[in-house]
């Protein structure tokens, strides 16, 4: 089956890292699967790949649907959705990992569904395990029969070896053997269960909805269905939902949370909450940041859309400059078309972005966006900006410069990839050719998300791998394959 | 075949007046379709429903492909875009009418193509006839045989019927029967031609690519292509454009132009030019004037995503009061979902919005939108605004308050479903129970969009029919079947 | 839209002359469409490619439906049924053109339709007009836009043009402008028409059902919708029926009848009947005929399926020789599988037969066919039948040399295509290497199909133009392209 | 997805009992899969619903594709075919389980595949396994996942948890916990491995193609690819091949054969070779058998088409009564139509068969079948043949009564629905109300399958379970499920 062209939300998802998933569950209320359908919705930022539900019904038993493509293709007709019926269900949405070898094949697309001596199981996992490898070559050891090629299957498989008495237990004792990074939502014949890894890095809320609940990735999947959110579910915690309300323990050992930092800089959506402000808030006190750290004299501030908008904002009011949308986005971006002959020049990016020539021209425009991975879109968008006829282009990142791999549920390219793996940001000004470009400092970063003393060096506060190349789990199955770790000393 | 379903790219089309069509060609390129691909690609928002391109080669002849959906859906492939061959092609993408009885046909979905004695001619029309019904009545009498409901049917078989001796002067005569809009265009085998009707109510501009030219509805559509933008084809003008180069004339007896104004408002692109300056520019101005007009005290200046921005920026920029974006937009917007059965309050809307709750909360807002046509929409974001804890909510809409139906190529709901047909401002505010609802003027829209002298009521520079109820042809079809027009003494 | 791959119902049609429609209509009942969708199907045999139907209900009007593929996938749906409603409907089936340079386009698919002035008509044809070219280049002129490349266009062009104040005058103005083979089944609001042309070259039967009338090419549909077999409408005759029953008269000039003589060996289905005979109980006699003719001493008789079938059981019949199936056909033919590097001997017949080896080796067998067209399946067959250890092969042919093209309807490859049109009988033995070839001679089938005098010379009582060059309507557009007819002399 | 429509093959197929699976591989050929395609088109009769590949290549490894769907279009394009490369693949085909509750999902499609320590093996299955529901609650109490709801899924499960060095090993252990009827295919990196159960239920031959070998349920699919019949695998044995040859080894048991009986009836192809003789050789046999037990004075003797054709065929020869196709079938049956308001008398044959109206008149007739199972189309047969006037009506079956079930791989209606569980052959005949019905006896059947002094009742030669009700090995799964044996005293 070819799969659909998708094209993707974010203008230069190519250039980007991704979120690789979204997961969201709900308990208590009729035809939960529709609220899962629109939670999924809601998260579809997370992952446009492809999704799935399992629901369970006292009559119908388990039952699941997995589909490449958008939750609105795949989700919203009554016969697809009369197929997964009950008051219990979760679901999942993955990202493409397109430009990996393998094709994904539908039996990778989660939940992952386990029938055990005491009943099924279905599992969503958003993050990364990071010694999966070596827990596959085991289990396969010991006769399990691995169907897909994700990671996140060998819990299912540890689950279905435990000797554990209930699924909880046998979560719990899988989870354990696990290492990275794990926001999890499962589901038995009866309950909703929740659990984040104990550092915390990916996010995992809590909701009430009627007289039932909801775990969703982020708060702006519970807005959707009109449910009310309580709290986060916190770094190390398990929270199993059942008729009778919730119950909360915590059984990995503690220790100091490291919630993913990038989270707050452009995976999560704006409206969603994370530490009790907007995500929009937080990224336009980041634009502030980047100003008074970043100061240049300019006639317009534009944001490269649609990312850099709030960053873009904030930089605005900070530094008096006029907001004004020098790039316009297409709404109806486009993947691939035939390049005619007579070769159109940035033709990629023309499809997805076009410049506000006649407000453009003959003005200094600084232009903001979230952060440089490759470098190639941002020599582009500069290239279009100054044929339109700036007189100056600044760049000014609402990140500090992205250095280093994600190995926790972020599709990062190899390190090589990165420009700023190899140059220094006054390198990366001239390799693309602008006026300046400058980053906000890591400080910066930590005290826009309202760290106000900045970083702690000797135990941060978030996971900023990406940038400082301190990886709080050792990722041992990429060292395996040859990943090389900073040196302790740096 | 089921239509695909096609989420819209603007959240609330539904409650919006739509542009129905987008014209482009191009001639003396190789692989000419492939530009027209691009240049559709660009003009997507002036219709989703379907497009088509004819294309000519001189071995192959004509050929064409017509497709429900969007552009870069249908004409991205090497198998598709290789049955467009030649040098000289042209498309139109069109509106869906959802909503109306009849469900169209691929045979709808233009350019019209029609084989007469010295050779073929194909054809692309934005606007609308407004006397298409009496010259449809008259040619089947004579025994012409209509193939679709479209009214642009009409100029094909007048065309056919002509005695003209080349194609360019039939379509001179078939032009001169019709009333209404019209920017069309059209090609035979070795001329791209482009006319528009006396009043210019539509838009067509001229651009140069390489050694070719090419014809568009906007000037986005030029920039896409690397085309560079030479001028506005003036009301009444036909040009003939072959390898020799582009000849012009005036076919039609000469009258004062009126050109949409409604194209500055919401239906061109905001990085088309319009008259030497960008349609952002211009919306940015018209926020300007509405605020100096309705002038309120307030915490944030909001748009209503996304065709308010411009002016709300403007709005921002002219009160200084803060801009910010109270709303988010889902960027995978769906059409349709199952409401589950705990009913979720203006599910509607929540598949495409979702408010910045944490960043209203206990805030005056001032929300601005392009225009309010049923005010279904308004009411709903009202509520979602004030759901989310802000403690004022006043709407200040960027276009006068629209209260009479287009007939020139507009999909517009019939008058008793216009807010605006039956309520005074006031009764407006009430009705949606905002603190405070203001339109901009009528004069004060000519202002922003360069009439600095505003609106010459005895010979208005502009179309404003669905805002003064003043049409400047007479819909006689519409007549016809009922429709009143206002009184004259008004 | 790629073409659905449709695998033949015959294994050889692509060494097959093809019938290319079959045509049918209901009046007078609930949901005719729904009875026309099954007639149809019962004539699927006359035309694979595409089939359309349109209906007329006094509250909806018309409507119609045009799908490429088979009726079986295309017209079962409650959802498509639903859009053709009403008490009188029409359809069409036609065969897949492969081979021809252009594709068959939607818009090419009957029933056409057409608006005139005093109401719609639709109409489906089956035969061929020959003078299309002159007709369609005439109608052009005067100002008819053509939006199919069918030669039964022109029909409702002419329909169009006319000045008769009724539909069915205008049909009579038409068809006698018309020359070639026409059997054509039509419809106004209220009426179902069913003409033949002067020669009744295609057949068209009348059938009662319930208080209703049918029209159909061939009496196996009227079985199977449950109707009563009335009457063959007689070459020339026009039928006009409404509620008040079946009026017949007969608008064209008298001549001598001349039914295509092939419906008797291929085309019709075996269980229709033709002459108060059933198609089967000919063809057995033709069998019978050829075995007097061309007898053999042998150990077998097995037809060529399967079409050959009951042309084997007569020889069988009459030779006393036993009937076996020597040749085993695949039941799920497929057109296309991808050769592997290992080529395999004749792979193409493979996918559709194959020889029951263990029954034919060591023996001598005689295969019967319904004709010889290329020789190329022929061959292969030959060759099967040898491999698999036959000692002797004998074809016994249940038609005269196929050595003309037809013109009327059918699909026939061209004239130096044709194996007979440049061997002898003993030639084409020797060219496909088996130990004997006879063909039925064109006097045994005249005696086959019940004319014991056999081929009246002068008069010849059917179009045998395929086997004797004598065409009764002078193919003036094929003349016209350079077809060169049969000397006079001859 | 929605299930395409696939009309059935044999008109009756939801009145026959129906084979489940077909199983082909080939090794040491280039591009195998091509070969596999082939050779499951020609086993397609077997099983219907879906098909399956797997393949291995030195440099890409394994591959596979499972799709719904006829062998012809999903397995013949370019684009398909390139994604299994390699010298070695296996392919299965399985019939659609339609009246079953669940349904399939595309997990269930075979070839099933696993990995173990020592690599990847796949396995597909013809047969079922009657002990599978004990296997599978074992193997999940000790953590196996299972992926499907299939039978043949243990299989995998049991080599996985095997402590066997070696794959083939491994298959051996497994199968010796198997209970049921099994032939199977498998392969491994570099082998291709065949093995039949030690009752021999289903059929597996061994083919030589080029340097290379194949194994196929029948000889059919040997004979598309041009490959020479060997041998039969015989029961027990297990055979090993790879560059260096075939290794046979029988690992289990030894029993006396029981090959399904029922595969000369019906399931086989009539060109596949059985016991050194065409089944359609021993089913005019049958045909022959049935004239001598039961003869009866007629006209006319006419197969229910197509399977009751060979036996027809004999009766006729045997009789010296005149065969003729007094029912003629739709070649593009359809499974599905809208019933129009005006019922028709039986619509679901009507769709598929039509009786020779002209022939069948004041005809005494002899109708030859293979089986009676429901009984239900019998009686429809039996209706349409005297509404077209026949004077009298006879069945002849060419098998005795269907009165127990089948458990070893043959999709069987539950007892309770079998015509011949509850009643004798006369109470049959005058349930369907016809002149005279009469089945072959078990003897005559014995006898036409060469055992020339009848059955053997201590030990029957075959395994006849469906009509005798004596199980060679014991349906334990089905006895838990309450199915009840035939008292072993009667």
């Amino acid at each position: 089956m070819p799969m659909p062209q998708m094209p993707p939300a974010h203008p230069f998802d190519d250039d980007k890292l991704r979120e690789e998933c979204g997961v969201f569950g709900v308990v208590g209320v009729q035809d939960a699967a529709n609220f899962v359908a629109l939670g999924l919705h809601a998260l579809q930022h997370r992952g446009q790949e492809a999704g799935g539900i399992v629901s369970h019904d006292p009559a119908e038993g388990f039952n699941s649907v997995r589909r490449f493509g958008y939750v609105r293709d795949n989700f919203t007709s009554q016969d697809v959705m009369a197929t997964v019926p009950g008051p219990l269900a979760i679901g999942h949405v993955r990202y493409s990992t397109a430009g990996s070898k393998g094709q994904t094949a539908i039996r990778d697309v989660q939940p992952f569904f386990g029938e055990f001596a005491m009943g099924g199981a279905a599992i969503a996992h958003n993050g990364n395990i990071t010694n999966a490898n070596a827990l596959r070559r085991e289990l396969i050891e010991r006769g399990s029969i691995f169907q897909s090629s994700s990671d996140s299957e060998c819990i299912i498989h540890l689950m279905a070896r435990s000797m554990g008495r209930s699924i909880p237990d046998r979560m719990e004792e899988a989870l354990r053997k696990v290492e990275g990074a794990f926001s999890v939502v499962a589901m038995t014949r009866t309950k909703l269960i929740g659990v984040r890894d104990p550092l915390g890095v990916r996010p995992l809320v809590l909701g009430k909805i009627g007289d039932g609940y909801a775990l969703s990735s982020e708060t702006c999947a519970l807005d959707i269905i009109g449910a009310e959110f309580i709290r986060e579910i916190k770094p190390g915690e398990m929270v199993v939902i059942n008729d009778e309300g919730v119950q909360s323990h915590f059984p990995f050992r503690p220790q100091p949370s490291k919630f993913c930092i990038f989270e707050h800089v452009y995976f999560s959506r704006p409206d969603s909450i994370l530490g009790g402000r907007s995500v929009y808030e937080t990224r336009e006190a980041i634009g502030r940041e980047l100003a008074k750290e970043n100061p240049v004299d300019a006639d317009l501030v534009c944001p490269v859309p649609d990312s850099g908008t709030p960053a873009a904002i904030g930089y605005s009011l900070e530094s008096g400059i006029p907001y004004a949308m020098g790039i316009i986005r297409n709404q109806y971006m486009g993947r691939t078309f035939i390049e005619p002959t007579e070769q159109i020049r940035n033709m990629g990016v023309r499809l997805k972005l076009n410049v506000n020539r006649a407000l453009i021209e003959g003005k200094r425009v600084i232009l903001v966006d979230d952060s440089v991975v490759r470098g190639t879109t941002s020599r582009k968008i500069k290239e279009m900006i100054l044929d339109a006829g700036a007189k100056e282009v600044h760049f000014r990142i609402a990140s500090p410069p992205t250095a280093w791999p994600c190995f926790y549920g972020v599709d990062t390219p190899d390190r090589d990839k990165l420009l700023a793996a190899s140059m220094s940001e006054e390198q990366m000004a001239e390799h693309l050719a602008v006026d300046s470009l400058k980053f906000i400092s890591l400080d910066g970063l930590y005290r826009a998300v309202g760290q106000f003393q900045g970083r702690d060096k000797a135990c941060p506060q978030y996971c900023d791998a990406c940038f400082s190349g301190e990886y709080p789990v050792t990722p041992s199955d990429m060292i395996d394959r040859g990943f090389e770790m900073k040196p302790a000393a740096e």
